[in-house]
């Protein structure tokens, strides 16, 4: 449900934690005079928009809360198109939240998550599908995820279903426009030009279905399993992948690692590599559930790497193992670890003609040889060819689940046109398409739509 | 260790957590050149300080990182006072972490902890006291907390300290002359006028010491134990306590509370309630190691509420627990629970006739009755008399540290002269008390002292 649009908004744009500077944001059409109430210092009624001015924020005994910053954007130059002011003060939770309920006393309400955003959709300054790419951007944790966020923001995706839309709307239209002259029973568009059009439409839908599956491991990360009997080396694998992956940014982030499981960044695709007990048959009970729960992680794993100490297996275990391997959707990498002399080298070559259903590439996890080669390969496994940059890839779930409708219902409406069903009928079967589409951008929205999406953003955005 | 002052520093200063905007920092000289060389909007020679741009900040690859909002401040208009530039971003740990890589490429390096604050010190925008306000301002969590550190931020103690050195120095060039003519055994300091002096400076020196008992509790908060025996009605008091500190600030901060201590805000000063298990004697180890915890509990606490059931407890009881609380600081308070019925009250005064050595308040935690009375009486007897906007209060450790030594040196002096002491052995006394007054104000800082303080600031500020 959407709260009251003419209200005055108020939130903490930035994180709560432990920071030197917090900003507590207001947008609507009392912000600039609630600014005015509390703030000494410059005269705001003729402050210059995007102008940062010092001054002071006074409580209501009169006391000194904070010395602040304190910037107008006016009406629609702003975020959210709306009058939008702007404190930065200091980040103690006390003057904060001292801040925003003053605010409120003002005249302001709290606002929903994600409002500030929702606003500036609905004011018309950026379309729905670019709104939604605001959150992405924010949660992006790696370079291909921020490139995809950030292209989705400047409207790559926008484009490109407005594209598709407009062209099934002239069509419609046509179908449309029948449907008032349906006692005459003439056709005004053209049915063969029509399928050419549908299968083109068809095909580009198909293709951004089909991105999903990338898009979707670029957002959330590649899950990844290191499959393998007891001292195959996967330990060490997954030390030597870690290793190089340190840079100036952990110094900074101090990000969180789930215990579990491993972050590694390769080219800008983030791996999540999970960790998993050793395959092997056992009659301990414990053990045997540990084995399960490694079989499941397979199954639901993006990626799976079989590792396996090339002197201590013979091919008939290997494939003994694969077989065992749940594999479902996940894609298998066989390594060869443990390839340390050129006696090895020869060994793993003459396995390898042995096993010509899958390349087999060859490491020494312990001297870390062949490890960036490896790496080379896990991305390509996941980016395939595709170029970012050139491509348009959906990475929204939500976009997913309309791209799908669109093409059953563009299915409908070429099967409907094969079998001669009445006009009327393939027009509602062409309204769903569009409304599906329309609801992409936000060309077509419904409140629960919007309730939905921006209750998943954060406060203050 | 304070390292090159030169070089331009960057850090985030937003918090690292979830939030709609983080802000990058970078001051030093090459800040605005290091800006120009990332930022693509307004040509930032001419921009005006204090003016925020849009623009997008490019990363190597000429890719679009994020969409950004710059504003530069110009050396000495600045929070350091060197030139100072903000960059307004989305708050994406990856955004942000390659922004800092961005900006440290060009040749700023990482800030250390308070490198900001310090650097603004060193430039003359503040003393050492104000800086460590700074921190103390930030940490604040309570509404006396936040008005100590302001005022100090202001610039309270370091007016009261300054005006103290001014009156010392006077005096103590007058005894540095002495020593010049030493061989002529003159007498330039008039000794009766110093006394008066001397005396004077130490009342206001031992005020400021004894304030920081307040200071403490007021910054840390005031660890307040309820003792007492089983079915007191201990947990219902707490929950009396706390029911009605519920403010509009806990829907916004999610504010952590530790599972052994509850805070409650009193007129602005936090009380930290401590749970303890009951006292009573017992012969069960595992219940007596809790008591002896309870015990522990209170002679660390600044306040003990001593709770018991009017009716299920007699005289000689309650003087046996109160003989068995190790006090030592602590304050202690008297309150009766379950003071339900005009039965109840008749036998409330009746036992305060018997125990005229403590005032005894009476409650009913279950029926709410007299709980806000019981409040106003807590805070009563942290605060005294004591009206905060008139009087400067220390709350800093360091602070207290100095002025201690401060005290030392001037009763030496005085000592000294009663004893005709030789001139030059009082004129060292007298150096050590101004030292120590300079420490403060960071009229007198060395290498040592600044890391010191800076250090346990937060990155970004």
């Amino acid at each position: 449900m959407i709260r009251d649009l003419n209200e005055t908004i108020v939130a903490p744009a930035t994180s709560l934690g432990q920071g030197a500077i917090a900003i507590v944001r207001m947008s609507g059409d009392k912000a600039i005079s609630i600014a005015k109430s509390i703030f000494k210092g410059k005269d705001l009624t003729n402050a210059d928009p995007g102008q940062a001015y010092f001054g002071r924020i006074l409580d209501d005994d009169d006391k000194i809360l904070d010395e602040v910053l304190l910037t107008i954007f006016r009406n629609p130059r702003s975020y959210t198109g709306e009058d939008l002011v702007e404190i930065s003060c200091h980040a103690s939770s006390f003057i904060v939240n001292k801040l925003i309920s003053l605010i409120v006393q003002g005249g302001a309400r709290l606002a929903d998550k994600g409002e500030f955003t929702m606003r500036a959709y609905l004011n018309g300054k950026m379309d729905l599908s670019q709104a939604e790419a605001v959150a992405d951007l924010i949660a992006s944790e790696s370079g291909m995820g921020h490139e995809l966020a950030m292209n989705q923001m400047r409207g790559n995706i926008s484009n490109k279903i407005e594209d598709l839309r407009q062209q099934l709307i002239d069509f419609a239209s046509l179908l449309e426009l029948e449907l008032d002259f349906s006692e005459e029973d003439v056709e005004f568009a053209d049915r063969t030009q029509f399928n050419t059009l549908l299968d083109e439409v068809q095909i580009v839908v198909q293709g951004l279905i089909e991105s999903f599956k990338l898009g979707n491991v670029i957002k959330k990360g590649v899950p990844t399993v290191i499959a393998g009997r007891p001292n195959a080396g996967k330990s060490t694998l997954l030390n030597a992948l870690l290793q190089e992956d340190r840079a100036i940014v952990s110094e900074i982030a101090g990000t969180t690692r789930d215990t579990i499981e491993e972050l590694i960044n390769i080219n800008g695709i983030q791996f999540r590599f999970i960790d998993t007990a050793g395959l092997r048959e056992t009659k301990d009970v414990i053990e045997a559930s540990g084995v399960q729960r490694t079989l499941d992680r397979i199954s639901e794993a993006s990626l799976v790497v079989y590792l396996f100490d090339l002197n201590a297996i013979i091919l008939s275990e290997i494939l003994e193992d694969l077989q065992n391997l749940p594999l479902k959707e996940s894609g298998l990498m066989l390594v060869a670890n443990k390839v340390d002399t050129q006696a090895d080298q020869e060994k793993l070559v003459q396995l390898q003609l042995d096993l010509t259903e899958y390349p087999i590439i060859g490491i020494s996890a312990k001297f870390e040889k062949n490890i960036e080669y490896l790496k080379e390969r896990l991305y390509q496994e996941v980016l395939g060819e595709a170029d970012l940059s050139e491509r348009i890839i959906v990475s929204n779930s939500r976009h997913l689940e309309a791209l799908q409708h669109v093409r059953e219902n563009l299915i409908a409406v070429k099967e409907g046109f094969a079998n001669q069903i009445p006009s009327d009928l393939i027009a509602m079967d062409m309204r769903q398409a569009l409304h599906y589409l329309g609801t992409i951008t936000g060309a077509i929205g419904t409140d629960d739509l919007l309730g939905n999406i921006f209750g998943k953003f954060c406060i203050g955005k």
